[in-house]
């Protein structure tokens, strides 16, 4: 057994599954070719059944060794220094792969998820609309201009960025064809092929075990 | 002249001052007795004068030998790497830090940024109220159990999370004792005071040039 654990729910609904973030650390671990386990807690209560693990009742959380930790963001960052599929080991190709990571998660998810949380909620006059539409123009310049957002090749920047991109609702806003093509080749990949599969097998064993009890 | 440079805008207009966010490269470089540089762009065409160095056309971004990069996250990270007094060196105590400050930009401030944007615009039924307030008092509890972050003792995860927090309309959302006792007692630190005075100071400067000119 590994001493790397990736840490998520036993069971979500439909809705989510596919896109569920340990599919962020299952992904990385894929491309690095690190071998893991899962380990869960209950959906059921989850605002306060794990606050010990993850304070905001959120998944995922990884545990490697001694080092405990949540957010999918620092997990990320933890594995992509383990492995150098993952991020460059000079330092410009690490600073480029750490600050894409950053924008990933604080200028576009910063966006993207609160815009696709009011729209859920039917907020008609979504009022995050053009903000949405001004980032992801901006980043849409960016992919128009080369493949892979740091150091010329793939890092999990590309992950990370391209598992933000996926969200249906984000995939559906507007024409931008380069950010389509890339998240289509990042979904290609075999390791998010496999990371996605994994998780949907998780969940439909979760499934399993909700009828066996019930 | 230090090779560390810390880029923002030549000026800006009131609002914001005390709170564009190369204070947080500031106050970081103060707390760990960095020497550095301040550089400038126009705010003025500031969408599009600076993509090169800012795809988003947002700062700070910084200069550090051969290492360029964006994000003032990222930037933070580069930051604490080289200063101890910013993040632990032992791999437990480093992991907390990076781990908090990604709650910081991913969890918290995913949350505030957005509900505050959306105040700003005049948004009377602020559809992430619910979701702030439930943030808030996740961290609330937190922050009532210990007086640190990460690792016992101050690193850049409470600088940053201080950031975030000590925005008005956040601080005086609810009634949360400790994380107002938190935000306090960060920006109590002298290295806060120095930054933040630098910050005044240098826009001050930007009002002067543009009498100057006009």
């Amino acid at each position: 057994m590994s001493d790397l654990t990736l840490w998520t729910f036993d069971w979500v609904p439909e809705g989510p599954r596919g896109f569920v973030r340990d599919l962020r650390l299952r992904w990385a671990c894929e491309e690095a070719g690190l071998a893991y386990s899962v380990g869960t807690v209950p959906f059921e209560g989850r605002e306060t059944n794990h606050l010990a693990q993850q304070p905001f009742g959120q998944i995922p959380f990884l545990s490697d060794g001694e080092v405990n930790l949540f957010e999918s963001g620092a997990g990320l960052l933890h594995l992509a220094r383990k492995s150098e599929k993952l991020m460059p080991r000079d330092a410009v190709g690490e600073a480029e792969t750490i600050q894409w990571i950053i924008a990933a998660l604080n200028s576009m998810e910063m966006v993207t998820v609160p815009w696709w949380y009011l729209k859920l909620c039917g907020d008609e006059e979504n009022g995050l609309t053009d903000w949405l539409g001004s980032r992801l123009s901006k980043l849409e310049k960016v992919l128009s201009e080369r493949q892979w957002l740091a150091a010329n090749r793939f890092t999990a920047a590309d992950l990370l960025m391209a598992d933000v991109l996926r969200v249906p609702d984000v995939r559906a806003f507007g024409d931008r064809p380069a950010s389509e093509a890339y998240v289509t080749r990042l979904t290609d990949r075999p390791a998010f092929k496999k990371a996605h599969a994994d998780q949907l097998a998780h969940f439909a064993a979760g499934d399993a075990a909700r009828e066996t009890t019930s």
